[in-house]
């Protein structure tokens, strides 16, 4: 494998949010290391660490011994430029799903430009709204429609597999664009905010789904670094306009 | 997913040889029936049935209560024209190792004539030398070489994944030959061996290679089942020759 794919890898965060269960954190830990990923971040574990982690980990004690534990998902999304959200159900849902292969190809592709996560949902309740509207990318693993509940350990497992198949099988198109942090997005969603509320277009008492729809919108488009200086810009503007003294 | 699909899927067996873990029986089990597998046939496992199987089971208990117990590899192969080992280390071996989408190909093809095998060996040990010369191909997961350990379950996820990934995505070529079951196959090689030893060539109390090496030739070509016939017509006619009496 080429020194430049493994790279690749090594910029692959795994984000599991709020796993119930230890044993399957360490299974997520083992499955990561057998495909050369190491970046494991845990958003709220319920317990952890905790002996069937480590049990279950074996040979990728390592792994769990550098896990990042979160309190919130936007924390464990610092530094990256890209989430993708993993589903096991088809939800009604505006965004296109994309299968293992397409999301393997899109990570690597950005993950020359920085981190790119894949973020896991509880072993029972999946992904919250809140934490799919943290992913710019959906994608699902093409299951018995029967029977479709992967153990989350062997979801990370199928997944880690299809990154590194990909990277050893493919070279990969130039990061679409040079694209914001995370962290750098939700405080412009958090600016924004604030800022139609001051205006008077957002009323904090019947929001209803005006954020999340301009989520969605900039989700699709994503944003570079210097396009949220110019919107931050453009806000900070409207804000004094609205009250001169400010 | 075409009915076509769904029915080569049907003719993928799973075969765990001395499995000692029975939570891995049951992740196994799992793994299968999210992809759409459900033959699961067990060689001399060590503790089955169990709760542990059925705890790491979860809704796929359906495929645990189908479940073949045999005394032999032999035996769980009866009925299939095709046997595709699989092995995590790079053996010295004459034999190409397969890469998982290379297998799911080739067994989807030949599952088109009949029922085809992907047989895993013990967690620790692997597939003994003596199972492996079951195999007429053998695969491989290729992983992180500084840690290649998979576990059993987290294996068979990956296999299973793969074939319903291949299954919905191709077409696939007619099965290569009309292959003898393997059962058949395994009686023609008694039959050689038992004749090799009256007609003088080969010395039971030093066999040193012969029949591995016979093995291997027929492994690579496969034989049909007019070929059996013939092969064996050749065999008695030799021991008539040998031993006119007889």
């Amino acid at each position: 494998m080429a020194a430049e794919s493994r790279n690749l890898l090594s910029n692959i965060r795994i984000v599991l949010c709020r796993p119930s269960h230890p044993g399957n954190i360490g299974a997520a830990a083992r499955a990561m290391k057998t495909m050369g990923l190491s970046q494991l971040y845990l958003v709220s574990p319920k317990k952890f660490p905790h002996a069937d982690a480590g049990a279950m980990a074996s040979g990728a004690v390592d792994v769990l011994e550098c896990a990042q534990v979160c309190e919130s998902l936007e924390a464990a999304l610092e530094g990256c430029v890209l989430a993708i959200g993993t589903s096991t159900r088809q939800r009604d849902l505006q965004t296109a799903l994309l299968i293992p292969a397409e999301a393997a190809g899109k990570a690597l592709s950005e993950a020359q430009g920085g981190n790119v996560a894949f973020v896991f949902g509880n072993e029972t309740f999946g992904l919250s709204k809140e934490e799919l509207a943290r992913c710019q990318a959906l994608m699902t693993i093409p299951a018995n429609p029967e029977y479709s509940s992967l153990n989350l350990g062997a979801a990370v497992q199928v997944m880690a597999y299809e990154l590194r198949r990909t990277a050893l099988a493919e070279r990969f198109a130039q990061p679409e664009l040079d694209a914001a942090d995370l962290v750098e997005v939700e405080r412009f969603y958090g600016h924004l905010e604030k800022t139609l509320i001051e205006i008077g277009f957002l009323n904090p008492a019947s929001p209803k789904r005006l954020m999340p729809k301009l989520r969605r919108l900039f989700s699709r488009t994503r944003l570079q670094k210097e396009e949220i200086n110019i919107l931050r810009g453009m806000l900070s503007a409207m804000e004094s306009s609205n009250n001169p003294k400010h």
